[in-house]
């Protein structure tokens, strides 16, 4: 990180995420200086959002700076680790006031998250371009543990947590289609301003096996569980978990492509053997957040299919989900 | 890193690297897990480089993932740390034939490098857009160590590794100037990949106290030394050193400003003091990598100066360094 530009940035943010005892050096040398607690992993993600792709270039500013630092810490969410530090590179258009007006926006969505979750911002860049935003994610996991993609197994349980399609309503709606719904703001905030599901990540460490955050739609990301473990999946449309603007819209609609292909939900998928079912869903009854069963991990040829059981019990198994590069 | 689209790379890459013990999980979930050994810090740095304002869109997309990589190892050799791991998000215009063969000519430039250093990819993302490439860095430093930026005292003598201007010089011939050089295969090979300084910026711990990698250029970057640091730097131009192609332009053009201003070197600038500095002259006359005393550290109002002492003796004090958004 060369130091003359990043003054830009350090204007916005210095101080203004927590300060961790663990950080030796922070913003404005060649590197951050960090120490990683004894037996633990360092776990670390990279996430990087492009304008007029992953969000439009008129997006409320607040908005785009929580929003590029939670699906980062969803990443940290999906393994479950507890955040630390996160490294910001911004590519500007400008820096003129305009633009750093935009850039004091941001840093405020971003410091906002960053607080609420006791990270801070270590270093990362400024350059001058299209305006693309990467954020690195930084946290903890003591050693052996961690949600892992490849470790569903036969008979495992699939739940989720939260509801899913709401994002994808949103930006439905945002793409100007008509939709009636009682709810716009609620739909706009969860496209807008996803929470990343750190404290459940945590939890999850005791029951489930694999783990991920739907990003790219539920069935496209529960495809990638059953792809590293060498899997398939069985999911039931009518269990799926709808908010009610969602569940009026498909009542309407008939759509169902909507919860199971949309992403930018950021809520975690993630399977529990059948053994520790039982445990899981005591505890579950406990929690704010809901999480809701929708089918189970199966042995089957050809392995790492995600079929779809419909309301009127019809099979499908091809689903497509978001891709960046077919979008 | 959303598993789907970063496919691309993963063809490309995925055990093109080294294989490190320290790394638990890499490329293909949510996160990477790695494990830093105790008693070390961690260091980390990020750069962006964009096309059009980094690197021009025809550049050889070898030489440019070698570039990619070694500016940012070049950060971590300015603070003296060990390289480890390094993430990557690569944003192109398209994921076509084309693209995947340009795709493939840079790894195979990226992953020459680090594999000359033991470095392993570990994660990363790809996404659709303006070319533009983000590293992140991660190398370890015993506690306590690090050549930082605000370490100058009055009294330090400054040196510079290998020769200025040379990437400048290059810089210049690809922009179209008409310049009769000896060797442009030598310029533009410097320009084009630049060695990170890692053995030197290891050594370096013995004997130095601040340091930077020139990359803004020389003066530009001593300048953050001594705004960090609270002192000023007299640097003699007539001390520079040059290699033959940019010692006979100079002797040509007179042109002082391009060993002093122009960027993308990578040499290291870094303070000795005093009383460390017989041992240091001592030991470098068993270096391969010539350094050169090029002036000292003074304290002067008002302080972060860099004063420049030139052929005749005059002295001047204000010489412009790249800077990316004035630039």
């Amino acid at each position: 990180m060369s130091g003359g530009e990043f003054d830009l940035i350090r204007n916005y943010f210095r101080d203004a995420t927590a300060q961790r005892e663990d950080v030796v050096l922070g913003i404005g040398d060649d590197c951050a200086l960090i120490n990683v607690p004894a037996g633990k992993h360092l776990a670390v993600s990279m996430d990087t959002l492009v304008s007029g792709r992953h969000f439009i270039a008129e997006v409320d500013p607040v908005s785009l700076g929580h929003k590029a630092l939670a699906v980062n810490l969803s990443d940290l969410a999906a393994m479950g680790a507890e955040p630390a530090w996160v490294t910001l590179s911004m590519t500007l258009p400008d820096a003129d006031e305009v633009w750093q007006q935009w850039l004091a926006s941001f840093m405020q969505g971003f410091s906002a998250l960053a607080a609420c979750h006791q990270v801070q911002l270590i270093g990362g860049d400024t350059t001058r371009g299209e305006l693309t935003i990467t954020v690195q994610a930084h946290g903890f996991l003591d050693r052996g543990e961690g949600l892992r993609r490849n470790a569903a197994r036969d008979g495992d349980q699939i739940y989720v947590s939260g509801t899913l399609g709401d994002a994808g309503l949103a930006l439905q709606m945002q793409q100007g289609r008509q939709i009636k719904v009682n709810d716009s703001a609620y739909l706009k905030h969860r496209l807008d301003q996803p929470t990343p599901r750190l404290a459940l990540g945590r939890d999850l460490l005791k029951y489930a096996t694999a783990a991920i955050d739907v990003s790219d739609g539920l069935v496209a990301d529960l495809r990638h569980i059953c792809t590293s473990s060498g899997v398939s999946a069985v999911v039931h449309v009518e269990k799926l978990p709808l908010s009610d603007a969602v569940s009026h819209y498909l009542n309407e609609s008939g759509d169902w492509a909507l919860p199971l292909a949309a992403g930018d939900d950021y809520e975690l998928v993630f399977t529990v053997p059948l053994e520790r079912q039982a445990a899981f869903e005591a505890v579950i009854t406990q929690w704010d957040l809901r999480c809701t069963w929708i089918g189970s991990i199966e042995i089957s040829e050809p392995s790492s299919q995600v079929k779809v059981v419909l309301p009127d019990g019809k099979i499908i198994d091809e689903v497509s989900g978001y891709d960046h590069f077919n979008a």
